[in-house]
């Protein structure tokens, strides 16, 4: 099975290459980068210096991209805004397309004007498309779609957690809290004063507040599985790392008590390789996970408040992209579901 | 005037002598450890190696410190529990006592015991010590105490933006969500697995949940500023850098305006040279305060949930410990209160 | 093929374990950690979360090991000295050992006695050890030594680029000036305040001058290959990363071409996976390497000085450690070499 | 004394300028930046909030700097080739000038054109400024001269410990090899992805071999010492911390012994409070003086090779930078040579 990856120069991009080139059942046809094209992908990945073969990085053409008949299945891992000019023709020339930005995470259209400030660019292709997180969204619902929107970083530490609640009716949806920190790979490879290494290092601090642009993924996601629309309070952090995310989500419990949480989670998630529920009182910490696809989700239950707080961490470019998205594409083809990512 | 500072090898006593080494208006006279009795401090805290003078650690002997009659005013920088058996003979001997730890911060015996396991070891002692935050404690109401209790790192970054709202009755108190991150330094100097550095570098992760010791001081203290009991979510987490703390606060707007919660903190800290208030939107970052003895703080209206979304950043050795301390003996001696911060 | 780890709970151990949990050739009979034996290795090494089986610690008794017919081959993974405690009876047992500690890494045992203080505790089985760089020593030569001692992180980034030159005659092993750097967990998960991250995060400093005892094992090997004593200069240092070590040796032309030096480099290392031989003028950087088994090497010539300066980064648990003992078991027992390392 | 800044938007000039604004004997007239003029000091230099008086930056027009007839002193804290140009108008104003960067450090034009390219732009005022490391340049031959250059980083990290041997004979100065780390702000503010926080954490590399522009002004100096050319081996190396610099210099005794060099380095600063001078064995941390103005010193003797391995630690941005700008300007200026500097 051939692999094609589009905008494969940061740090999304980048590690997904990694993913793919020594996975499996998958082989890597083609690799795009309009800044990087005609260099050897391991001059610009020094990570892949060593790999057998002479991958190269080719322009990003969406029609030479949908006329190569050799590759079967195209990764997007481009800004938002520009995927959704490659998905159409590569969607009509019949390929599986696996989108890592957020043209196609969102239903509902005025929702995507609200938070990315014009009209979505394909609301067709939009209506035709799903959102996945691989261990909530049934292969059955999805299988047939023409493109699958992997889940943003933040999202995916926020709606592990909560969706089985939500969908169990165990927790409401009302008055949740979430603080969330990402290391810095998160920003992207963007050459800003605000990413150098002297700004960021020994420095944690609160942005994109009140109204960070994941959000509108955050709330439509937990709507729909509470049945209802649900409003959170949603603060990302930047903290001193370069991978790893963690979130501390805040909710009253609404009756369920501790176990009834871990009932629910467990029932949720078990058999799921990339799923580990801790014991009530261990934390996750984003170094136990990051390298791998995990996602590691705690709680305790705080008698004084009568609510819980949910921990959780990932690897931000893992779970939270590039690892969430071979996994996606492992179910998707029919593959073991861990292939490539062990 | 001379002073002693009694437990100098952990990071706040370390970072208390120097500053006080530094300092126009005070000579150190003792400075005490009894783990390096007897070693120049210069090999212990390199940081003042070139320091003129001949500086020294002497043991730790509350009678032999209470006996100088040289040494006016003592810093306590001991752990829990210590603390409170230095402090009596040196009241005794008329010295005045400024205690870096938590023996002299509540107000309250059974919350003492409630989160520290035992009785308190002074309670009459206690009732005579003021808890003093120097922006918010007006120096008439402390100045002849004959011990004061410093704030801890946590509670001096959630206080001083929450005190004058609830003082003004612009928050109730009710619904409050805090996420804190710590540098390691706020652990201490402990010789534990979980505090080297390849265990914190690259890692975010929550602990002490659901109820670290600080939320004891965090709620006496607004409880007294709102005049009702105040119970809050706190969760606090280390971040991987050697100081700073930022606090992120979630509390219902209460019908308060962004404007009327500037202007309420406009008014009581005009003219604080360590407390800034950033403009809304703009979030404090805890490198911009590291090494100064300032805490920065912001906030924004989310009209989404009707919250305010309060920030701060501080530097937990300085404002959140040995900064704060000498600001306190700057007031308490009549000296400039900037004197020996800047 | 089953294998055991002895003293999985160091860093090497634990990576160790991590490369051997996921080989697909081999599977873990045994791991074994006096400090945390019953304990399901998941919950001491984390980052194993989620592993299928119910892999658990057990003691370290030398003479279980041995009886345990089902296990034939160990991996030593304990401190200097206990290393040769538990390898004869292993050996006498009939199993295979990589042993990755210094026991048996000198050939010389004066030399030995002059590192270490004392004896050498096991001359015997030192003799008929063999101290094997995958890449530079022939397998003809090892196969059937009872016990190979895989080589230290120092040694490997050193003697990787030296060795072909000095065994070519390109270079005379004279006047080779070298400062190395390493991330902290080079120095193991030792409980000492100088390995807390308050006193590691920002710092770099040189320590173990001038007799590190790398040296031993550095100057044995380069003697050897050059068919002459070889005396070096080398500098270790500590740099505030978890993981990494980058070599700078610096040492006369001695009339080679920087060609002749690369054709030298290329004849040794062609084909080999792990060494990859970087144009002159591009620096190895130790964040290329960290999680890969490979080595990056690269020189430039200094007409001004007459002299090559040769650089080099790896990973030190892998390549440096518990990788290189992983790929010397591929090698003996006649896997692909790359199986599991990548 | 009213000094101004110009230049003040990178990591010197924005110390520079925290340093002056607390300096007890002069007074911040002006301070520049072509991007940033009129904009607060605080707004960009966020340490110095709540700085009393309202400091804001003005263009960068040399003639207009000129004509002011207020400031007395300007610190130059610009990229090489455009000092120059600000220099000339300057000096003929009559203003004293302190460089901070490499335009006015090399003695001989053609060293400069060598290194940098072009002609050097003032040959002339070449010719009259003066090359000064405050410890080792006595004011006499300087307090004169219209234009100091102050030393780089590496250079003072390396000049400190060997031009009092050179001088005194106790070493030849040939085969001396340097290896040097630097934290990033060493780099400057420069938007480039090598100095993006994702591309240095958990990463060192050597760079800039084997011709770094500083070598020309350290051979320059250390030949200048000696009264013979001197060839130096020069490694720097980027190392993932903010600031602090680390030099490991290797040297052939010449037959001095450890004690010889001690005694020449005690005779050479004692007394200077900003050269500390470690006991044999005791290696310089950067961590000891970040924060500081100190260079601390030490050497071990190798009785193997018959070297000398000497060892420094700075901090790049203050005794490496704009500390040591102070430093110079204070005794010129006829102050206590430690102002502002403690």
């Amino acid at each position: 099975m051939k692999v094609g990856i589009v905008g494969a120069s940061g740090y999304s991009g980048e590690l997904l290459t990694r993913l793919l080139a020594r996975h499996p059942r998958v082989r890597i046809q083609r690799v795009t980068s309009r800044q990087h094209a005609g260099k050897p992908v391991a001059e610009v990945i020094p990570a892949l210096r060593g790999l057998p073969g002479a991958l190269a990085f080719t322009d990003s053409d969406p029609q030479a991209l949908a006329a190569d008949t050799d590759t079967e299945i195209y990764f997007l891992a481009l800004p938002h805004g520009v995927s959704a000019s490659f998905a159409q023709p590569l969607v009509d020339a019949g390929k599986k397309v696996i989108d890592l930005s957020a043209d196609f995470r969102l239903l509902s259209e005025s929702c995507y004007r609200e938070y990315y400030g014009t009209d979505h660019p394909n609301p067709e292709l939009l209506r035709r498309s799903v959102y996945v997180i691989p261990e909530l969204t049934h292969v059955d619902d999805w299988k047939d779609a023409p493109l699958i929107a992997a889940p943003g970083c933040y999202p995916t530490s926020i709606l592990v957690p909560l969706i089985p609640l939500l969908r169990d009716g165990k927790l409401t949806g009302r008055e949740i809290v979430i603080a969330s920190f990402s290391g810095v790979s998160g920003a992207g490879k963007k050459l800003a004063e605000d990413f150098l290494f002297c700004e960021r290092a020994e420095s944690v601090k609160a942005y994109g507040i009140p109204r960070h642009r994941h959000l509108s993924e955050i709330e439509e996601q937990l709507s729909g599985a509470a049945g209802a629309d649900v409003i959170v309070q949603f603060t990302p952090h930047l903290a001193p790392m370069r991978r790893g995310l963690a979130s501390t989500i805040v909710v009253p419990s609404g009756g369920t008590t501790i176990e009834g949480l871990y009932e629910c989670w467990n029932n949720a998630y078990e058999g799921k390789p990339f799923v580990q529920i801790l014991a009530s009182g261990e934390a996750p910490d984003t170094q136990h996970v990051t390298g791998t696809n995990r996602i590691d989700v705690s709680a305790v239950y705080d008698e004084r408040t009568d609510r819980f707080v949910i921990t959780t961490a990932e690897d931000n470019l893992m779970k939270g992209a590039g690892g969430q998205a071979v996994q996606i594409m492992n179910i998707w083809l029919g593959f073991d579901e861990t292939a490539g990512l062990l």
